[in-house]
């Protein structure tokens, strides 16, 4: 969410023409994030968020993202709303880029974050399962284990680079889970990117939810295991079951794991502490000129990738049955 | 204005608990300028900025810089207000930085500014060099005349890098201004940096002014020279004559410029154009592996710098006397 389009007077007057949101009294770049443009804005009529879509994301799959939104929030997840213009489209073109407007939602993302943070998270994960349970489009998760194969590939050459041996012990894990991965499991609409960059606080309340641009269909625990590995580390990356054991109590007051995903934790856990560790290491090694962003440093997933292969079961994460 | 330092969840509440701001709402840092990192924070009584001062601000220049907002509110100029903790201070510390509130102004800046624009901005300009009369403390510019040499020292042995001859052209057009660079102008508390980004509107009016970090005692003449340099050129670097009359009809409602600042103009706004070539030549040359803004094109303000040495008299600007 750095801003990398720069959006002029007369463009953004012209865009706003087609809502009815009164004047703009405030234009704000966002800081925080890294893939799209985000300009924080003020009108007579409350804040707002515009989004400038940037190439990451693939056009073709904004309406999913909008749809699932606004699917969301009318069955009461408080995240984002889309805004429609007055010929009732989401979706709009501001600066040669997709744009959107979105509402605003109050809060503070949490820098370091509880068990008791924990569990609300996991909460709000098991909502966003149940609510999606009846959204009907579909988005294959690019980002699962079919798409880590091409993501290593551009990595493969340079990976010795960031860490000793790192392409091998990559090549290594990437063949062991090809052969575990599971495949039968529950699955459904999956946030896919719940780290805490993207969950709003006030106080101890967790009060909002955002980022929806990695949602996709894929197994409902894979998203409990991005989050056990977002939410549950220290900074010294050791894992704190007590934050494991909190997140996954949390997830199961709205919905409970069933006996195959259980089983399938460890495995899900250490899949994805390596889909974070190859996105970050192709970052890291394409950097470009005109970065707007520090990348996240690829190690820290490699380390979290090592804690999961010596898990024997979701006990370990704090799961006790 | 990016964001340079985390601020901690524990660090934030702490330092608010020094204020009487009430509960915060929203805390999300802003993606503009290049300086200090900046945030936008909602809280129960209001909207307010929190800016942690970066290692490019001395420390000691700090109170000045707060008290001049302080002194240019009373008097009525639209800048932002320094707000001060429960025990009167202003400047507080906050993830090992220096850091201050100050009130939040309603505003757009323009990205293409108007002869309109230019008008209301000299007319404010003029409104800062009647207000700071009266202001006490004093800071010399270390970014004037004297301190060109030390700076061109920094980038000389690499400018050609950046353009042919790069180093010769600075050095004689820096040899040739400390011939004929005027010493005995009116002056004061100059801005020292109003640019596009620093100046906020509302629809036509000029709503409010900020980022007074450059502030310092110089010439006041010198303050135009800057923003006719910052104002009236086009995209391509021509200088448009209609906005740069508009900037000085606009001060000189205000503020009547006398004879020698008249004839002073060209050479100023000369020293004006390589005072920001060369900010921006060190800069990019100096671009950090952890950048987390653009440099600045230092060519554009060598082309302004070869505009202005061709210039006769203020007349060339618009100046119709």
């Amino acid at each position: 969410m750095a801003v990398y389009t720069e959006v002029t007077d007369e463009a953004l007057s012209a865009f706003l023409a087609g809502y009815d949101l009164g004047a703009v009294s405030s234009f704000k770049g966002i800081a925080e994030g890294v893939e799209n443009s985000n300009f924080l804005m003020h009108s007579q009529t409350g804040r707002y968020i515009l989004t400038l879509y940037e190439k990451r994301v693939r056009e073709e799959d904004l309406p999913f993202f909008i749809g699932l939104m606004e699917h969301l929030a009318k069955r009461g997840v408080n995240c984002p709303q889309p805004v429609r213009s007055r010929n009732g489209e989401a979706l709009g073109r501001l600066a040669g880029r997709p744009a959107a407007i979105v509402t605003f939602l109050d809060g503070l993302w949490i820098r370091r974050p509880s068990a008791r943070h924990c569990a609300s998270v996991g909460e709000a994960l098991g909502r966003i399962h149940k609510a999606g349970a009846d959204f009907g489009p579909r988005r294959p998760n690019a980002l699962s284990i079919g798409g880590w194969p091409a993501l290593f590939q551009t990595a493969k050459a340079r990976a010795d680079e960031v860490a000793p041996d790192l392409a091998a012990e990559t090549a290594a894990e990437l063949g062991a889970l090809q052969a575990i991965w599971p495949s039968d499991l529950p699955s459904g609409v999956i946030h896919a990117d719940l780290f805490p960059d993207n969950v709003f606080f006030l106080g101890e309340a967790l009060s909002g939810l955002i980022d929806f641009y990695f949602a996709c269909n894929d197994a409902l625990a894979y998203d409990l295991a991005i989050a056990l590995n977002a939410w549950c580390f220290e900074p010294d990356v050791s894992f704190n079951i007590t934050k494991g054991m909190a997140l996954i109590n949390g997830y199961e007051r709205v919905r409970r794991l069933g006996d195959r995903e259980v089983e399938a934790l460890p495995v899900l856990a250490r899949g994805a502490a390596l889909r974070f560790m190859l996105t970050r290491l192709v970052d890291w090694l394409n950097v470009p000129p005109d970065a707007k962003v520090v990348p996240h440093d690829p190690l820290e997933y490699l380390r979290k990738m090592r804690f999961h292969r010596k898990v024997t079961s979701a006990r370990d994460y704090g799961l006790l049955r």
